[in-house]
C-alpha cells in the first residue's frame, strides 16, 4: 500500500516541495518526523554540492512509526544517527559506522533525508529522547553532538587556551558545548556582535581584537566556512598548536601549506559526532539553543525556508509539520 | 684583526661567491666547515623565499676552531643544529629551541650559513661526530635528523601502515630511516625509478601503482613538495589517517580542504629534528646516505654547484673546501 507524503527535494539546481511516496519501512525503522532543522550543508547540497539528488535534511527529531526490528516502540520519541553503515565491514563491526566506506548518510549521500513527513532509518541509528528535553531542543542534537565531536577527535586539557572562529551556529554550538563538556573556556571568534552575544557567558571577541592577542592559543577550532577563516586560526594558534578544522568549505581552498610544516601545526578534521554527549548535555540543561532559533516555518514553506536560512543573519530555521 | 674568506651569499634574486670578512665568534663558537650540502631550502633562498639576504647553508660538517665557552675542544669535528634561541623564553628554557620566537637560524632567518669558510653558532648546538662516521655521512645529519623528526610529531606503531610520497633526498632519507627506527616497513612513492631504487631494501612504487592498492595506509609522509603530493596523500590515506607534511613547499597551495573534515584527516606539520637519533643512525651504519651524493664540488665553484644542485635527476651536491 502506498501512501504520499511531503518532501524537500533537491537536484539539477532546483529545490521543490513535492508529493512523493512515502518510503516502505522494509528491514529499517520508520520515523514520523515532527521537526527538522535546516543545516549549511542542505543549502550546499541544494546549490549541487556532491551531486546529491533527493530529500535533503538530517537534523530531525520524530516519532517512531514502525521499529524496524529495534527495541524502541511505536510512538517513542527519537532522534536518529545520520550515518548508516553496511553493518558488516571493520568499521561498523567496531560500533562506528561513520566512515564505512558503503555508508549511506540521511539526506546527503544515497538515502533520502529528514525534511519530508517521513523518513527511514536503521533501527541501530534511533536514539531515545528524554522526557524533559523539548522537541525544539532535540532537533539541535546532531549539529551539537558535531560539535562534541571536536573532542574526540581532539581532547584537550582543561587550562589549554581554546579559540573558536565562527559565530554562525557551529561556531555557536562548539562554543556553549566546550564549556560543560571539557571546563574549557573557549574565546568566540566572530564578525557579528549581535551573534556573537547568544553564546551566554562565553568570551567573545571580533576578528581583529582576536589577532591583536597574538599566537597565543593552544587550539583553534575553525567554524567558519571560508578560507579567512584557515588563516586567522594560523595567526593565532602557537607554534605546534592544534587546527580543528569542523567545517566543510568546499572547493580548492588556497591554504599556505608552509607556515604547517615550519610552525609543525597539527590540523584534525572533525565530523559528525555521537548523539550521548550531545543529549546529555540538552537532558541537564547545559547548553541552551534556543537562543539560535531564528523561525519556524511550516514543511509545506519548504522553499521559502531554504532562501530564509541562507539570509544574512539568520541562524537555525526550523521546519515544522 | 680581521681576515678574509670566501661565502656562498643570496640577496636580489643573485647567487654569488664573494670574499667576504670572517665572523667574530664573539660568546659563540666558530667552525671551521669541512663539507656542506646543498639542501632544497637553498634553492628556494636564492629565489628570493623568505627575503632572506646572506650566506645560505645549513648543513656541514666542521671542526671548531673556537670553542666559544663550550666543553668542546679545538678541533673536535661537529655538526651543528640550525635553529638558534634566545635562551630565555619558556622554549628555551625547556631545552628545544626549535620554535623559539626570537630564534635566527644557520643560512635561512638572521644568520649566515654554511657555504662559508667559517660558521658563528652558539657552543650549545655543536654536537660532537663519532669517529667512525665519515664527513660524507656526517654532513647528511641535518635533513637525516628532519627525517627521524617525523616520529617526534607522529608517533607510528609497528604494524601500521606508511607510505612516502617523494623519492628525492627527503623522501629516500625518511625511507631509509623509518625502518631502523621505528620497524616501519614503508612504501616509498615516487616517479622517477632510479631514484626509488636508491633506497635499498624499501619497498617502492611508482604513483600510478600506488594509488591502485587504494586508501589504505594510517600514515602517509608527503616529501615530494608539491601540491600534487598532497592530493595523492589523500588518496592513499585511510579515513581518520595521518598525513605527516615535511615539505615546506611555498605559495599558496590549493587544497581541499572539505575532504580532510569529511575524512576526518590529520594532519601534520614536522620541520626540524634533533641531531642525537640521526647520528646514532649513522654510526651505528643503520642508514647509508652515500646513494644520495651526486657530486662533490669546491666551494670555489659554489654557483656551479648551486645550478647543479637544481637539474632533473641530481640527488645530494656536497661542497668541498
Amino acid at each position: 500500500m502506498t501512501r504520499p507524503m511531503r518532501a524537500l527535494r533537491v537536484g539539477d539546481g532546483t529545490t521543490s516541495l513535492v508529493e512523493v511516496t512515502a518510503p516502505e519501512p522494509r528491514d529499517e525503522a520508520l520515523v514520523r518526523v515532527v521537526l527538522s532543522g535546516i543545516c549549511n550543508t542542505d543549502l550546499e547540497l541544494a546549490r549541487g554540492y556532491a551531486g546529491f539528488r533527493g530529500t535533503i535534511g538530517h537534523e530531525f527529531v520524530g516519532v517512531v512509526e514502525e521499529p524496524g526490528g529495534g527495541a524502541l516502540a511505536r510512538g517513542q520519541r527519537v532522534v536518529g544517527e545520520i550515518n548508516a553503515g553496511c553493518g558488516a565491514c571493520p568499521r561498523c563491526a567496531s560500533g562506528d559506522p561513520r566512515h564505512c566506506p558503503a555508508r549511506t548518510v540521511l539526506g546527503i549521500i544515497g538515502r533520502d533525508g529528514a525534511h519530508a513527513d517521513l523518513l527511514r532509518l536503521p533501527a541501530r541509528n534511533l536514539v531515545a529522547v528524554p522526557d524533559g528535553v523539548p522537541d525544539e531542543h532535540a532537533v539541535f542534537v546532531e549539529p551539537l553532538a558535531a560539535a562534541c565531536a571536536v573532542l574526540e577527535r581532539c581532547p584537550i586539557e582543561p587550562g589549554e587556551r581554546v579559540a573558536i572562529i565562527g559565530d554562525g551556529k557551529l561556531g555557536l554550538l562548539c562554543a556553549m558545548a566546550l564549556a560543560p563538556l571539557a571546563q574549557l573556556r573557549p574565546l568566540l571568534v566572530g564578525k557579528h556582535p549581535a551573534k556573537l552575544a547568544l553564546a551566554r557567558g562565553v568570551e567573545t571577541a571580533l576578528v581583529d581584537d582576536a589577532r591583536r592577542r597574538g599566537r597565543v592559543f593552544d587550539v583553534v577550532i575553525e567554524a567558519s566556512g571560508g578560507p579567512a577563516g584557515f588563516e586567522l586560526a594560523l595567526d593565532l594558534l602557537r607554534p605546534q598548536g592544534t587546527l580543528v578544522l569542523k567545517s566543510t568549505f568546499h572547493g580548492a581552498t588556497p591554504i599556505d601549506a608552509a607556515r604547517i610544516v615550519v610552525e609543525e601545526i597539527r590540523v584534525v578534521g572533525s565530523r559528525c559526532g555521537r548523539f550521548a554527549p550531545a543529549l546529555d548535555l540538552l537532558a541537564r540543561g547545559a547548553v541552551d539553543v534556543a537562543p539560535l532559533i531564528s523561525e519556524v516555518v511550516s514543511l509545506d514553506r519548504g522553499e521559502d525556508a531554504m532562501r530564509r536560512a541562507a539570509a544574512p543573519g539568520v541562524l537555525k530555521v526550523l521546519l515544522s509539520r
